[in-house]
């Protein structure tokens, strides 16, 4: 692909990012992650911008993500029959901004705590649950 | 005031709401409060709507929700020379729809770790800041 197109960078998730997550789609300038660790359904939406805070986003790339992650969260909750969604933007740790949309159970292994800095169970995703989710959030969701 | 108007049921903030935080500011359908313990600058917005998620919520109360949630964003992060702003919906233990929005720093208590589950020193709000912060609140922030 070469360079990308001139006044245009091209995009980078961050290191850490990209090596806990499995990468499941891209619509327009959002990326759509899923957390490598499979205990709970816990997804991520990063859009394509050097904005560290949701407020500092774009105004139109702002109400993209907002859409997004209402959708994202509408299908993570009837995919996994989830009780309640929990829906973040942290950044302590990863500064690139980053949307935390994560199904939450009253059996899961964190509940009734917040998934954030606990340590979770080794639990891996199967390879059909990828392609699945895949095929899923790159259409409509 | 007796009854609300027919069709309309009273507001009423949950409980646990209403004990663990300051009411700061009321503008149409949200309502502004900071947490009683002043080690960070927490605030939480809560929507007058029966919605548990924010998917759920109205299209145009959704939109006011997120516009207020940005300025009051930009408005901590000046106020209190933030690093950083947590925002996130998280419900687990209160379900009544609200969206906290965390001012950061480096330097604080909590840094980096999330502030949802953790013990905090106790520290209360100074009467002249909470008439400080109502009065910004009650106007554009």
């Amino acid at each position: 692909m070469g360079r990308p197109p001139r006044g245009r960078r091209m995009f980078e998730l961050h290191p850490r990012l990209a090596a806990d997550c499995h990468a499941l789609a891209r619509r327009g300038r959002l990326h759509y992650l899923l957390q490598r660790n499979a205990s709970l359904p816990w997804f991520l939406i990063v859009p394509e911008s050097t904005a560290l805070e949701l407020c500092d986003l774009p105004g139109e790339l702002r109400t993209e993500l907002v859409a997004a992650t209402d959708a994202l969260a509408r299908y993570v909750k009837r995919r996994f029959a989830c009780d309640r969604i929990n829906v973040a933007a942290i950044g302590n740790l990863v500064p690139q901004l980053h949307v935390h949309v994560v199904g939450r159970r009253r059996d899961d292994c964190c509940w009734p705590h917040v998934v954030w800095g606990r340590e979770l169970p080794p639990c891996e995703h199967p390879p059909q649950r990828l392609a699945e989710l895949r095929a899923a959030l790159s259409g409509e969701v």
